[in-house]
C-alpha cells in the first residue's frame, strides 16, 4: 500500500486518536491542571511506545514533563528531530466558545478544542506521519522526539535539558509545526521568527494614594508620568525613541523586500477583519515587513488608581506597565533588555522612581532556505500541494528555536500548517481536518526526502 | 453656667454620642450598608428631636434619606442653615487599619474611626453647640439643619431636594464643617474650593484582542495610543493643553497672591512626608497656589490588556482612563467637560475611535470674605484661638456649595476644623479631641456672633 493510501484509509483512526488527546485539560500554567498535563505526557509515552520507539521516556523536571522516544536505525542514517508541546494555552474566557474547548467537536470540517491547532494537533501529525511510513515503505532515517509540557509557560525546564543532554539530541534536523501557513491556496515556510523582550515597569510618585484634590496640581501623577514616558518611546511615524535600539537591526535589499512583499495580502481585508480605519507602523515599511522584518514595542497592559465602578478622586502612588518588543534579527534579547531600562531610568523624572523587572524573553530566528532540510521541506509541499511555498516571516516567537540553533548547532524547519483563522491562545481555537491530513502527508514525504542519504 | 463651661462639663457625654454614630458602618456607596446607612439617619433624626426642633423629618429619596429639622424662635430672627453629611467614605482597604475603622477608639487625643473627621465628628459639632447655647443663654436665631446621607456618592438626591424646596431652605447663612484649619496653631477659613469635572475614557482598537506577535508593529496599540494622548493634554510646564482650558481661570493680583502665600507652608517638611524628591505643577506659581487657585488634570485612574501576574502577548483591543479636572473661578464645570471630550475626538488617531462618559462634576467656590457671616466666624476664632483666622484656598471640592450659592443666592461660609493629618478617605482617619471640643465652643460663639440681629 501507498502511505498516502494509508492515511486516506486511516482517517478516522488518526482523529479518534486526537480527539482523546484534545480532551485532557493540559493547561501548563495553570497548577490546578498538573494532574491533567501529566496525563497528557503518559498518552505521547504510550503512543510513541506504539511507534516501536526506543528509549521511550517521560522525563520528570521541577515543572512539567518532557516526552523523548527515538528510533536510531542505523548511525549513517540521517537524524531528524521532531520538536513539539503537548501543554496548551488556559481556555479563558470559558464563556466566549461556542462549544466547550476540551469537547472537540467538527464543525465546517474544522476541529474545534483548545490546542486543536496549538500544538497537539500539529504535534501529532508527525507521530502519524511516522506510523504511515513504518507501516508502508522501509524506512530509512533516524527518528528522535522530544515533546514538552511547558511551551505555553516559558519552556524554562527544557531549557536545562537540552544543556545537559546535547550528545541525546544530536541530529542533523529539527522540524518543528507550530506555525502557519499563507493560505490553503498558498502554502509557505516560515523562515523568521520574532524575538522578545518582556519587562514590568512601576512607577512611583508620593508614598501613599493622596486625594486629588488636596494635592492634584503639585505633586506629579505617576500615571501622568508613565503615559509621558510611554508615549515617548515611539515617534510619529512609530520609530522607537530607545537609543541604540536599531543598531543590530538586520537590513534587507531591495530584491528581499520585494520578495517579501510577493506573499499575498489584501490591505482592506487586513483592516475590516479586525475592524480598523487605519494600520499604524514604521514609516516606509509595509504592512508585511511590519509584522514580519521590523521590531516592535507595545504595552501589553496597564493598570493604576481606580479601576473599579464609578468614580474616586485619587492622585495614585503607583503606575505599571507591561512593555514588550519583539526582536529581529540581529538584536539580542538581553542588549535590548538593558537599553530599555537605562532609556527608563534615563527619562523617569526627579518627581518619580521608577523599577523595571524582566519576564521571559527570547532570541530572534532566522532560518537559512539554503538547506537541505529547507529543500526538502519546499520539495514536499510542491510534491503534495502542487506550488512552490513562499518563505514567510512570522511575527511570533518561539524562544526555543534560537537555543537549538546555539547549543545543538542545528537550524529548525518551521514547517507549520496552521492558518491564521485557527485562532490560537483565544477562544474557539479550530485546525482544518483538511490542513491535519494534507500536513500528515507532506511530512511524511518531507521525512521520505530525508531517507536513504547516508552520511 | 456659661456656654464654655458647659461644654466643658459635658465632654464624656458629646463623645459618647459621637461614638455611638461612629459605629454605625454609614458607607453610602456601596449597596450593603444600606441598612446601616438608614440607622444613621435615625440615629440624626433621635438627636435633632432631643434638641427640642421642630418638622423634624426623615425624607426619603431615591437614594438615602436625608434629615431635616428647624427651630424658627422669631420670623424677624436670622436664619442659619447647617449643611452636612452623615454618611462615610468606604472603609477599604481594611487591612491597613490599625483598629477597625467602626470601632472608634482615642489614641495620643485623637478619636480613630472612619467619618471621625468627615463628616460626623465635625457635623455633630453643631448639634452639640446648639445644645451647649440652649442650656445656657436664651437663643435668639432661628436654625436649620439639613443632613445628608449622599455626600460621599455624589449628593445626586439633595440637588433635586434643593431646587424643590426652595422656600423650606430659605435662610441668612449657610455654614458647613467639612473642611481643615492649616493647623492647630493656625486657624483658617476656606474661602475657596475647586470644582471638579470627571470623565471617563474608552479607547478602542481593533475589535478583539490581538497575539502581539501576529499583528504588532502593523496595528496601533490602544494603551500605547491612549498614553499618547493623555501625554500630550499637559506640556512640560505643566500646562494643560486643551484648547480654552484656562479662558475663564480667574486671575489673582499681586497683593492676593502676596496675601495667599503668607499661609504657613514648608516644602521640604511636604515633600518628606510624602516621599517625593521634587513637586511638579504649573510653572510661575508656588505649590499653594497650585493646589488653591489653579486648575488641574489628574489621571486617577488607567487599565487596559493583561494585568495580572506574569507576562501575555496581547495587543489588546481597548484601554480606559478615568480623568479628572479641578476647576477654579471662573471656569464652569459642563464647558470644561464639553473641551475636553472636543478635543480627545480630536486628537484621537484615525487608527483608533474614542468614547466619552461623564461621571459627576461641580462647580468651583469663591466665598467673599466681607460677609457678616464670614466676619462672625472669624470673630469667633479670634475669641476661641486667639488669632485672626487665614483665608484659606482648599483644592478639594464639595459641589453642594455652588448649588446653594445658584439656587438659594446664599454664601456657605466654610469653617471646617479638620487637620491634614486626618488622613479623610484613607485608612485610619482620626480627629482630634482638641479639635472636636474647640470646633463646638467656636461654633457656639459663631451663632451668637449672628444672633441678636433682628432684620
Amino acid at each position: 500500500m501507498k502511505t498516502k493510501e494509508y492515511i486516506s484509509q486511516n482517517k478516522e483512526k488518526f482523529l479518534n486518536e486526537l480527539f482523546e488527546l484534545l480532551k485532557i485539560e493540559s493547561v501548563s500554567a495553570d497548577p490546578k491542571f498538573k494532574n491533567e498535563v501529566d496525563k497528557a505526557s503518559d498518552f505521547i509515552v504510550a503512543k510513541l511506545k506504539l511507534l516501536g520507539l526506543d528509549n521511550v521516556e517521560k522525563i520528570k523536571t521541577k515543572g512539567h514533563p518532557i516526552v523523548y522516544g527515538e528510533k536510531i536505525l542505523n548511525p549513517n542514517y540521517k537524524t531528524i528531530l521532531v520538536y513539539g508541546h503537548y501543554d496548551v494555552q488556559p481556555a479563558d474566557p470559558y464563556e466566549l466558545w461556542d462549544t466547550p474547548p476540551f469537547h472537540p467537536q467538527i464543525k465546517n470540517n474544522k476541529i474545534y478544542a483548545r490546542g486543536s491547532s496549538d500544538d497537539k494537533g500539529q504535534m501529532y501529525m508527525h507521530l502519524k506521519a511516522y506510523e504511515s511510513l513504518k507501516e508502508t515503505v522501509r524506512i530509512d532515517f533516524n527518528i528522535k522526539f522530544l515533546i514538552e509540557g511547558e511551551e505555553e509557560c516559558g519552556s524554562d525546564n527544557l531549557e536545562n535539558f537540552v544543556l545537559n543532554n546535547k550528545e541525546k539530541l544530536k541530529t542533523d534536523i529539527i522540524v518543528i509545526s507550530d506555525t502557519s501557513i499563507i493560505n490553503n491556496d498558498t502554502p509557505s515556510i516560515t523562515v523568521g521568527l520574532r524575538g522578545l523582550t518582556y519587562l514590568e515597569v512601576e512607577l512611583t510618585g508620593p508614598n501613599r494614594d493622596l486625594h486629588s484634590g488636596t494635592y492634584g496640581g503639585a505633586v506629579d501623577n505617576p500615571i501622568n508620568v508613565l503615559c509621558k514616558m510611554i508615549a515617548s518611546l515611539k515617534d510619529d511615524k512609530g520609530i522607537i525613541q530607545i537609543p541604540n535600539f536599531y543598531d543590530d537591526v538586520k537590513s534587507f535589499s531591495k530584491k528581499e523586500r520585494e520578495a517579501i512583499s510577493k506573499a499575498p495580502f489584501n490591505l482592506l481585508e487586513f483592516k475590516n477583519k479586525i475592524e480598523i480605519n487605519d494600520v499604524f507602523g514604521e514609516e516606509d515599511f509595509s504592512t508585511i515587513e511590519r509584522i514580519g522584518i521590523r521590531p516592535t514595542l507595545d504595552v501589553n497592559g496597564i493598570w493604576g488608581g481606580y479601576i473599579n465602578e464609578g468614580a474616586k478622586t485619587v492622585l495614585p502612588s503607583k503606575a505599571f506597565a507591561k512593555i514588550s518588543m519583539r526582536l529581529v534579527p540581529n538584536q539580542k534579547s538581553k542588549k535590548i533588555t538593558k537599553l530599555f531600562i537605562n532609556h527608563m531610568k534615563k527619562i523617569c523624572p526627579t518627581t518619580s522612581k521608577v523599577q523595571i523587572k524582566e519576564h521571559h524573553g527570547g532570541e530572534p530566528v532566522n532560518v537559512s532556505t539554503d538547506t537541505v532540510a529547507y529543500k526538502a521541506a519546499a520539495a514536499a509541499f510542491r510534491k503534495v500541494w502542487g506550488k512552490e511555498p513562499l518563505p514567510t516571516f512570522d511575527g511570533g516567537s518561539i524562544p526555543i528555536v534560537s537555543l537549538f540553533k546555539s547549543e545543538l548547532n542545528v537550524d529548525s524547519i518551521l514547517m507549520g500548517f496552521g492558518l491564521d483563522e485557527d485562532a490560537i491562545h483565544s477562544p474557539n481555537e479550530s485546525f482544518g481536518l483538511y490542513n491535519f491530513y494534507k500536513g500528515i502527508e507532506t511530512i511524511s514525504v518531507f521525512y521520505r526526502n530525508l531517507s536513504g542519504n547516508v552520511k
